[in-house]
């Protein structure tokens, strides 16, 4: 089998890599080339037996994703995007590389098809950014997908796109929206999410933390394990009982940040919660305002997906993926 | 006021045209220009005082689109479009027209205002094409879109490009999805759900309509008078309380085709209603099978939209828009 990830040298991308390399096949067939594309070229994986191309590849560039799928791969992960941060603050950059990019991925695979049949499963990342406030109480498999967001947008048309694409037999799509991703390995950065990582992953490496929000606010996290098996699992599953409705929301955690504090203390005590230093911000806690808070993913469930059930949960994959499996004296 | 009609020379363009030079005006302003685009140039109407220009144009021709705007209309209505049937036959020119059509004439005035501040109103015609199957008793206004034709997929991408560039500014734009329109003037067609209009206007006129399904098939339908209304009422409406969601179901009737010909038989007699044959075609029902039949499109009827309320009201719409208000002996 051979696997193509675009968008490896991101954060999942690189997860996905190792755990694939691991794992040595994916659905019971051996893997026998990986190849990984990204804006910067990806490192290849050590351990790996097989062959591996990496190769640097903008995809909404002329000719670039007929290049990323010229070894005609059986499986497509395409994680790549640029973030929602990005996409609002450079409009004609997000629609490029968000909407244009994976078209043109898209359509790469329909015309190879033409020339000699070609079908591929393509697992796409999407995202709860599809979905804007107002919001149920839990927001159910058919609510409506109304983004507040230029990134949401074009993850919205990508996720059309691609149902329509499988439903015309040019591939096999599967797209699944990723909660937030907690808890993001690496240095705090500025996206307007990150605190829901840092206050958890500072302290548990002994460094304080800043929390913008109040307690109260609720949200919905996965883990990056959690992640990498819904790739997985999308990669593997049958396909046929999702009819022309190729694009699931993920299962996920909803808490609040009190009850993500709480865990913390659980697991790492009162010296680690007490790293974490409230500072309100009006801006951040406006934007956060506007996004989704709790899911009722019954059909991804029903599917086989799985995600964490406790917050005590996400912070032990942390401390085992991250910290070799134990907390800093 | 400078209006621009985009797809002018089909059924709904020449009604609207004729509605707005017969009303010289539009939400109180005066008309004093009326710029005519389809693909084959449409013909300028008689009695406008105002000045017409009329011209051939596909937008998604390079510098279409642009050429199409240059005059800066204050208001743009955007019916130009191929049908659900060519689109699902030909799929690349489905997407040309249906999507980067739209799109071209999106960042057309986007452009337009990087140069100068333009945000006109522009009002697009959607379809319930953009919902498949299976479907809820009656469709609410946030059940969401999956669509099982490539048509249905490339307006559902239309209307989420139209949020999100109405969210950013570009424009103050409002997405109208009509229900299916009966009674279509003219002569019978080949689309799937040409049946609707043909048992009733072809009867009407004394002669024989073909019914290829069963009597108990339910459809959602508004005559054309009304989906104009539609359009001028999406012209002048404040879109404040629309928020984000700028895409919206119109009101319009549910009925049965037995519903259907015991209207006709009502206005129009049993000698009417008797020129219907049956001729069941598999092929047509499993399509219409996969249509919707119902709605509950609250947001529109709360924000002034109006369709008719029985078919008697639309047969009579016909006799008096197509037949000069009377039936033929």
């Amino acid at each position: 089998m051979h696997v193509l990830i675009i968008g490896a040298a991101g954060m999942i991308g690189r997860k996905l890599t190792t755990r694939l390399v691991a794992d040595r096949g994916l659905g019971g067939q051996e893997i026998t080339a990986l190849t990984l594309v990204d804006v910067i070229a990806p490192q290849a994986p050590a351990g790996f037996s097989g062959r591996v191309a990496t190769e640097a590849l903008d995809l909404s560039a002329p000719g670039a994703a007929a290049r990323s799928i010229a070894g005609r791969p059986d499986m497509i992960f395409h994680l790549a995007a640029i973030v929602s941060g990005e996409a609002e603050a450079d409009f004609e950059k997000g629609y490029r590389i968000n909407l244009d990019g994976t078209r043109a991925l898209f359509e790469a695979i329909r015309q190879e098809g033409t020339r000699q049949p070609y079908a591929p499963r393509v697992v796409f990342t999407s995202s709860i950014a599809v979905f804007g406030a107002p919001f149920p109480e839990a927001i159910g498999d058919e609510f409506f997908c109304t983004p507040l967001t230029s990134y949401g947008t074009q993850k919205a048309i990508d996720e059309l796109l691609l149902a329509d694409y499988s439903r015309r037999g040019f591939f096999d799509g599967i797209g699944i929206r990723l909660p937030t991703i907690c808890i993001r390995p690496g240095a705090p950065n500025k996206a307007a999410s990150g605190f829901f990582s840092n206050i958890l992953r500072e302290p548990l490496s002994g460094q304080e933390a800043v929390l913008p929000v109040g307690e109260d606010v609720r949200h919905w996290h996965a883990s990056p394990r959690a992640a990498v098996g819904f790739l997985l699992h999308a990669a593997t599953l049958d396909t046929k009982p999702l009819g022309a409705r190729r694009n699931l929301t993920m299962p996920g955690l909803s808490a609040t940040v009190g009850e993500q504090i709480a865990a913390l203390r659980k697991v790492a005590g009162d010296k680690a919660a007490n790293l974490i230093r409230r500072e309100p911000d009006a801006t951040i806690a406006a934007i956060v305002a506007g996004w989704p808070r709790n899911f009722d993913p019954r059909r991804a469930i029903a599917l086989g997906f799985r995600a964490e059930r406790s917050f005590e949960d996400i912070i032990r994959v942390h401390i085992e993926d991250e910290l070799g499996g134990k907390l800093p004296v």
